[in-house]
């Protein structure tokens, strides 16, 4: 039995027991979760594809452009192609089916075409209603499977090998978008299927901006460089960051590193299967506000990591979940403080029975 | 007058013969081209902020990652940061700007945050309603102002020069993976602020595929090998086709490469303003199915080009438009033929007072 195949007798219990009785897919890392298709969409409005999974049927739906590729990749659906009206098609598809109740993705699904499909299911013989399907794939891929697993563990240790090659090459007056491109090389020369996000670079001041893109502003010694980036292999994601120093960092900046690295080492040693997130969040973020640093530390300690680079669980304060066996997230820790400069770390962890295993192996350089 | 009040006086104008008196700007390109604001949205889910323009405010709201961008980049607007509660925050300043009717972009907007927002208003003190936009933005972004056109003529020259020296450099044996990283990194060395999109390198039977990515394959001499691609500058992408051939084509081949490149000629030298976007897309149309191949032509002549790389109009049969002074789009077509292969000639064109001008102006090799 395929890894699919399992995926999709687990989506059909759960529609058993909530109001759809088929699935309507149209998140990409959903539809790849599902089926193996791993074509993405090129812009909202250009999707390469949907499934429609219900009690019977498995159906992929794409145009001419993706018939082959979602030949060759989704082995258990049945393929359809549809290259003029599509929403009309999928109406006739989906009355087909015997459908009463589509289950479509709220978070993903536009306004614009929500009403487009809707118009046309009115009109069915048969009417048909819509209810949002409250992410319950994306709830099934919080916990990872063996292959899934073993696919991250893979992208852990390649990004791991890039990041130390990275810092081994930095030299003063290297720009940030001189990195950021480097970095691209290597991901590439990696084999890896490409970058999980655009390489985030930060340097001096522009460190003290969690989501900084690299500009032409030239490293210097003594200041931090973040570097954070993420490949994708097989379709999942890695995301590690580092920061380092090219020589001495201020007694200040080593104390904002030594804090964050406690922090980090803290939540690793800490987080147990059984434990809220909110419980996670607290075990890193507690020891950044013991020393003083509370109020700069804005986001998250971490995300899940999966076929999407950010995903569930959030491991945060607000809408606390349960940390299970086989989740794979962040633990990223940091201090960002305005004009000064910013500190983060971030390792990928799994977890397992008796509290995570680290992922990401890139060295660790200093011990202020 | 900056370009940016212009066009924020032009939509108020729009806002006030159509039913919204504030309009919601979330589509990254709108947001740009009314503000200057040039930050992209990393997911769907994660918007880097948005617009809400009426008669007497032009805000721009977004969270505190983004508020030093923002205040250097859109001088005409109000920046307002919100850390928590984004939906809340959004409606309490929506209800102060004394909005009634809140004009959305609904081929934008998912279906979700509608909910929320739509929840949060409806909960105000005077109640707001809410109403598709209908692309009013994507309306106006169809004719380009005097510096639009100049950052799309730069764009389409440094397209132009990568394409000339990556056909320069195509070799037997080479991936169209490798050829796509070195067009990558050609296109990083020129300048831009990045890719358009990925790029389209697709050789033998895959140049049957329109929309192929780049796979191992390795090229190989008599077969074609279309190479589709584009740049950002100053925000403004460029798009180009050609297809080579590493040594003679095959008769047929020949045949196939000349019919396209005279469908092409044939529309540039035809289209006028004033014209309908299906006699546009008739003139190529018309040379392939003449010679032969009209089923194997199966898109649209071509699309509009400006901050997004597919925007309005559209060159096709369907929903036709009329062609106007200030235009950009492409003219590509293409045939495609199942196992054999397929040949695109795409030109960037600018619609003139008598007729269009080539925008990009990479060498065309054949004259068969």
């Amino acid at each position: 039995m395929s890894s699919f195949y399992k995926r999709i007798t687990a989506l059909r219990e759960r529609l058993s027991v909530v109001e759809p009785d088929t699935a309507w897919i149209i998140v990409p890392e959903n539809r790849r979760y599902l089926s193996g298709y791993s074509a993405k969409d090129s812009m909202l409005t250009e999707s390469s594809g949907c499934l429609l999974i219900n009690k019977d049927n498995c159906l992929l739906v794409t145009d001419s452009r993706y018939t082959v590729q979602a030949k060759n990749e989704a082995a258990d659906f049945d393929i359809r192609t549809i290259n003029q009206n599509m929403v009309e098609g999928l109406g006739k598809i989906i009355t087909l089916m015997g459908t009463k109740n589509l289950g479509f993705e709220e978070q993903y699904l536009t306004w614009k075409l929500y009403h487009e499909i809707s118009d046309v299911l009115s009109k069915s013989f048969e009417p048909v209603c819509l209810s949002p399907l409250n992410c319950i794939v994306e709830d099934m891929r919080k916990i990872k499977d063996e292959q899934e697993i073993h696919a991250i563990e893979v992208s852990a240790a390649m990004i791991s090998k890039v990041m130390d090659a990275v810092i081994e090459d930095l030299e003063p007056g290297m720009s940030e978008k001189d990195i950021s491109w480097k970095i691209q090389g290597m991901i590439h020369d990696s084999g890896a299927d490409g970058l999980a996000f655009p390489p985030i670079v930060a340097s001096g001041p522009n460190s003290a901006l969690p989501h900084a893109v690299p500009t032409d502003r030239r490293i210097k010694t003594h200041e931090p460089v973040v570097i954070d980036i993420g490949l994708e292999h097989k379709g999942y994601c890695s995301d590690i960051t580092r920061t380092v120093f090219l020589q001495d960092a201020t007694p200040e900046l080593k104390k904002i590193y030594s804090t964050v690295r406690q922090a980090q080492l803290r939540a690793i040693e800490g987080i147990k299967p059984g434990m809220s997130t909110d419980t996670a969040d607290a075990l890193a973020r507690d020891v950044i506000e013991d020393a003083g640093y509370g109020k700069f530390f804005r986001h998250a300690l971490g995300h899940g990591v999966g076929l999407a680079v950010h995903e569930r669980p959030r491991i945060a304060v607000t809408k606390p979940v349960t940390i299970k066996e086989g989740m794979v997230f962040t633990v990223e820790p940091g201090i960002y403080i305005p004009d000064l400069g910013g500190v983060r770390l971030e390792e990928m962890v799994l977890v397992n029975a008796d509290g995570v295993r680290i992922l990401t192996s890139a060295g660790h350089f200093y011990d202020f």
